[in-house]
């Protein structure tokens, strides 16, 4: 039994208890918050309060799904020095201080860490290099969704006037098709996504103001065809509070003059965060493996081998699966 | 430079030959044949006797092209013990023996041997092992085509009166379609693909009588859906003398009570054997980093981390693809 700890109780939290029950080779030593213990309702798991990690407790991997913004540059460094983790940190443009940080103090810690799983960055990373791995002269797409956007709904709820709003990030089936066509197709950011608005306004808001001003938000609004719904904070509850997301990865590529070769990854998620935690847990798996075979210091998924994510050994994997 | 060797030329040794030039980072010391070298036309690269890689030349990696049947079991331990290797051996109820064997040669040896590189098995695999892993309650089907199936087309052109033919595989749309609504959904062979062959015909035979004996064929087309056309040898050569072929794995997966998961991956391929090439190169590059890594003995692509398959530094890739 792989012994894991929850470290951060938000919707990752959640899905990594929900997950586990998929997962019969590991086992909950218990959730770890910031907040008071007392307060926090688990589906079942004990929970305790953060400092307690300090002990150095008898837990194989912890699972950090605290926030990439405030959490995770502190306590993915901080727990490495202690226990083997995993985190899901994906502030892009950091990754690479992040990777350093983490796998500093990992070497000397001898412990194994893995930054940045998840489906993107994970995944859909994965998928990208066996396209540009395999195909070098080619040309890879990314298009997310439908799905929403935490980032663009926190930008819409940030308006003066605006009470609760929900993005959703939709891929354009034009583009996809046209991708699959004509590998040299250009595609402006507009050409790519569509951004759909529902939003709650406050008390006696003019709604073509509230429009206008999303409209042309720089950044995240502007650059793209943007539709906007006005509705009453009873529908949004009700419709609009699921986590559904997806995605897709698409590399074309030239095998010779005459011939090319078109490779594709989609995923369809009822649930994104539940679906982070199960790839989250697959890789979990791969630290304990990979500490037990010896490896110390930082990863990505894009250093992992895919025998790792498995319970089974590999010679039962290649008789199943090639 | 990774120096290496092409040895078999067949449809996929030109395919590495073509596949070459996508791979800067790599270069062809020869092509090794059991022909007569002179009697073999390459795109350039020199030819040589199969015999003088005994010679124990400067290589890094044996790329081997020849069939499963009858080259590979002896080939790849042969060459195992002299050179780092890599192979498409594809004959699925025999692998776990191939692998055992080559292990044992490339162990003694210190070498680095990938063995059932391509696409199924090989990157189908890989999809396949992520599938269940990141969803462990679920169900993976795996589709080909459409494309030419090698093995059905040869037991087409063993029926007397057949002097030519292709066999396509397709994969039934409404099954793929099915499957993405309903995780249950019951699939017999005949459900999941169709068999469409195309027959050139000796002189004075039969037409019903040989179209009869394909529809009753038993494992290769009395369990399917068969559309038997019958065609001039004209334009058998003009029209099915390509090489497309494609296909899909599905994995679907419950993530939670209410919730579920679909991961795809396709591939659309103008030409079988040069994209089968191009995953070659690609863990070619594998196993020749690996091998400086210091890892001896058998592989398969389950056990290669993806960074191995990309020329660039894991911290460039960590940039580009996180």
């Amino acid at each position: 039994m792989i012994k894991v700890a929850i470290v951060g109780y938000g919707n990752l939290g959640k899905g990594i208890e929900i997950g586990l029950k998929n997962n019969p080779d590991m086992q909950c030593v218990g959730i770890f918050t910031r907040r008071d213990p007392e307060t926090l309702m688990s589906l079942g798991s004990p929970v305790y309060s953060y400092d307690r990690l300090m002990d150095g407790l008898d837990i194989d991997v912890c699972i950090l799904c605290g926030g990439s913004a405030k959490d995770l540059p502190l306590q993915t460094p901080q727990l490495a020095s202690l226990y083997n983790v995993i985190d899901t940190y994906d502030n892009h443009g950091l990754i690479p201080q992040h990777f350093d940080a983490v796998d500093k103090v990992a070497k000397e810690s001898k412990k194994t860490a893995l930054i940045s799983s998840g489906w993107d960055p994970g995944i859909f990373s994965i998928m990208r290099l066996l396209g540009q791995s395999i195909l070098p002269s080619g040309r890879t797409e990314t298009f997310w969704g439908k799905g929403v956007s935490q980032g663009h709904s926190d930008a819409l709820r940030r308006i003066k006037g605006v009470k609760n709003a929900v993005q959703y990030t939709i891929p354009k089936a034009d583009a996809i098709e046209g991708l699959r066509e004509d590998i040299n197709l250009e595609l402006s950011i507009k050409d790519k996504h569509l951004r759909e608005c529902y939003i709650v306004l406050d008390d006696g808001v003019d709604k073509e103001v509230i429009r206008n001003e999303i409209l042309t938000m720089p950044h995240y609004f502007a650059d793209y065809d943007t539709i906007v719904h006005f509705i009453e904070e009873d529908e949004l509850l009700k419709n609009h509070s699921d986590m559904p997301h997806g995605g897709l990865v698409i590399r074309q590529g030239k095998l010779s003059e005459d011939n090319q070769a078109l490779m594709e990854f989609s995923l369809k998620l009822d649930s994104n965060p539940e679906y982070t935690a199960s790839v989250v847990l697959a890789y979990t798996r791969a630290v304990y493996r990979m500490h037990e075979a010896g490896y110390h210091g930082a990863l990505s998924v894009l250093d992992v081998a895919p025998k790792y994510l498995s319970p089974k050994s590999s010679a039962q994997l290649r008789k199943e699966l090639l």
